[in-house]
């Protein structure tokens, strides 16, 4: 533990524990229970503690009650005090989430309470069908116009990205994520689909429109519905696309394909079991289905902040978790594929863009605003990279299914059915 | 319900039920326990019922023990009776147990009771050190002259092999599926390898010449260790492979590469938490791993009849189960791959090998010995076929490895790190 101030004084190297100020104990504190990162603390009259000689970051307490809210709650405080302006940060936000997700990994492992304590968090979200509609209105329906400034042109997709190479552009990655799905499920001309979660439709409409497939898709988010419907009427696939403004739980009919993109997050563990029974009463015998999701190595509740500020009711579950989906209605498991590095990338990509309209961003709502969503799309970047977070594609069929593809050439090799255009 | 006999009278259809004799109410009993397949059953005497007109198979009790035998535990006694000649068989073998693995599924789901019973099955299985070298021993060293007479002669691999496409012959598939492997596990020349199970040495062989590799590979099976070892002298590789006659617990070193393929179905899902420190104690930072296994769509115990006469102490996991390997270490699954079809192939191959060698085989042990092979090899391919079977390919890493590859091209599209022989 270096010490970078020299406002306490100092006489023997081995008295610096109990010759520094309270102060500098409990940054020391602080520091330590995060794995001690390269990051330098600092306060508001300029204490300043710092575990290496030159901190690669300095984060300053502005004012004491910022100090006392992240001792007592550091996963949720952390990101209201930095929203607020009462925490800042000299250094890149990125590199800083990452050396303290790092450290967060290499400090002590939860103890058995503290496990408990997760699942129970995790699994008490309201997600019934009205908890469901307040939890998705209020980050769906902050604005398309917000989201359209930061996310790609081509599909407006919020989700992970698909990079045949790491360089290509986010328009490109996003087209070929929706082709990647649809090769997955080898979509063809004439299938029904049924989607649960439509985001602004990009899905749907790519599905309708390359590759001549007829799709109805839920969504309880009314702005993506209105803004769905629209790109819809404008490229004359009304009659190709159908968008229901509902829950998923109320889907019914049958179709040749179920697919799911970025909503199992917002399910909830105990309403898995209720999903594969949907699915199961949706699916002709030869159906298949793709569930694209956040997903962990090891199951722990969603960062509180994110959850209470940004996400409400979300919870991105581990492969095991998500077999109570599958495995009580014996859905076969065809291929389980894990891009988690592509979601930093697309989220590198839209951070770029978010940061390139901050001004406009700023104008619409405010700088709290501004630096919530900053923190939020800076620390989803960190999660991704260190292997905090993961990405699945789960592609699945009945067990007696046997109209399935012998390899996975029908991924690489192939040409899919995509419609030439 | 036909009645293809007229051993008794009945003179108004609507009281067939009543009017059927004692035993063919028990026959048609038998028939409703497995849904109701197009298959005559037949007693000693001619007394025959079946459940269609023109049924595809007709299945002889010889005696009165062994329709009483399948009544008190069909699972077990089945098989035993099928070996022994006491039950015989009038048409083909695979597509009857087929048509009853069909029945069974349309047959009503088990209740709560009978799946606690299989789970407590599943899970007592002795897998400790002793119980396990008992176990495996019992299989697998059953004599390499058998095994060499139905396995493929390219590397003698008793796991399911992969067929580029399905007219491929077993040698090729066989060759196709270590490099599909190899592949996935990204092997290159220099790579340090351990193996938890190591059959004939197959794998760890191919590891070495076509890869450049180093192999450390485990096995308690006597007879199987002793030809590894030959063949790697014979082969010239014995300065790269090393077959060491221990337990997968026994592990000790760190390596580039964890592989088992064939293995977890002889762990016991008891096992599974402590398999998972294993590989987390031997793997170097960015190390890889891959464990292929059968598998299942949901958690239920090992057919009692394989489980005690062919294969003691084996348990095909659900994707959940094996999760209890990864989760709790925090492992990154990268890649699941099901090719339960191929296993199907791989099978129907051994099996026209192992009917080509019914004379020597019979010579070796006796009718009963055949009766029984044939019966585990037929139905093997009814399960592989019908999804009560899968075969699941794992590819796992570290959760803080970034050095991953990018898309799964490196499986599909580019020449691997093979050598040029």
């Amino acid at each position: 533990m270096e010490r970078t101030t020299d406002n306490t004084a100092i006489s023997q190297p081995g008295l610096a524990l109990v010759a520094v100020s309270f102060k500098e104990r409990l940054l020391k504190q602080v520091l330590e229970l995060v794995g001690l990162p390269p990051v330098a603390l600092r306060l508001w009259d300029g204490t300043t503690v710092a575990p290496v000689e030159e901190p690669e970051y300095t984060l300053t307490f502005e004012d004491p009650r910022s100090l006392l809210g992240v001792l007592v709650n550091p996963e949720l405080y952390f990101g209201d005090a930095y929203s607020s302006g009462s925490i800042t940060l000299e250094g890149d936000l990125v590199g800083f989430l990452e050396a303290v997700s790092r450290g967060l990994h290499r400090a002590s492992p939860p103890g058995l309470l503290r496990r408990l304590l997760w699942r129970w968090q995790g699994r008490a979200r309201i997600n019934n069908l009205s908890g469901s509609k307040e939890n998705i209105q209020t980050h769906y329906d902050i604005g398309n116009d917000f989201y359209r400034l930061w996310l790609d042109e081509a599909a407006m997709q919020y989700t992970c990205a698909y990079y045949p190479s790491p360089d290509v552009d986010l328009e490109t990655a996003q087209i070929a994520k929706l082709d990647h799905v649809c090769r997955k499920l080898r979509l063809k001309p004439g299938d029904t689909v049924v989607e649960a979660g439509s985001g602004w439709g990009g899905l749907a409409l790519h599905m309708a429109k390359a590759y001549g497939a007829k799709v109805r898709s839920y969504n309880i988010s009314h702005e993506q519905i209105l803004y769905a419907r629209e790109r819809a009427e404008a490229l004359g696939l009304s009659d190709r696309v159908e968008f229901v403004e509902d829950d998923y739980r109320n889907i019914d009919g049958r179709y040749d394909v179920f697919v799911s993109v970025g909503m199992l997050e917002h399910v909830g563990v105990y309403n898995y079991r209720a999903l594969g029974e949907i699915i199961d009463r949706s699916l002709e015998p030869d159906g298949r289905g793709l569930i694209h999701t956040i997903g962990r190595n090891r199951a722990r509740p969603m960062n509180p902040w994110i959850e209470r500020r940004i996400f409400p009711g979300a919870y991105p579950p581990t492969l095991g978790e998500m077999m109570e989906i599958f495995e009580p209605r014996s859905f076969s498991i065809l291929d389980v594929e894990n891009i988690r590095l592509h979601y930093a990338r697309t989220l590198e990509q839209w951070l770029e863009r978010f940061e390139d309209n901050v001004g406009p961003i700023t104008e619409m709502y405010d700088p709290d605003f501004v630096r919530a969503w900053r923190l939020y799309l800076a620390g989803s970047i960190a999660s991704f990279r260190t292997g905090t977070l993961q990405l699945f594609q789960v592609v699945f069929t009945r067990h007696e299914n046997n109209v399935i593809p012998w390899t996975r050439d029908y991924i690489y090799q192939a040409e899919g059915h995509k419609l030439s255009s």
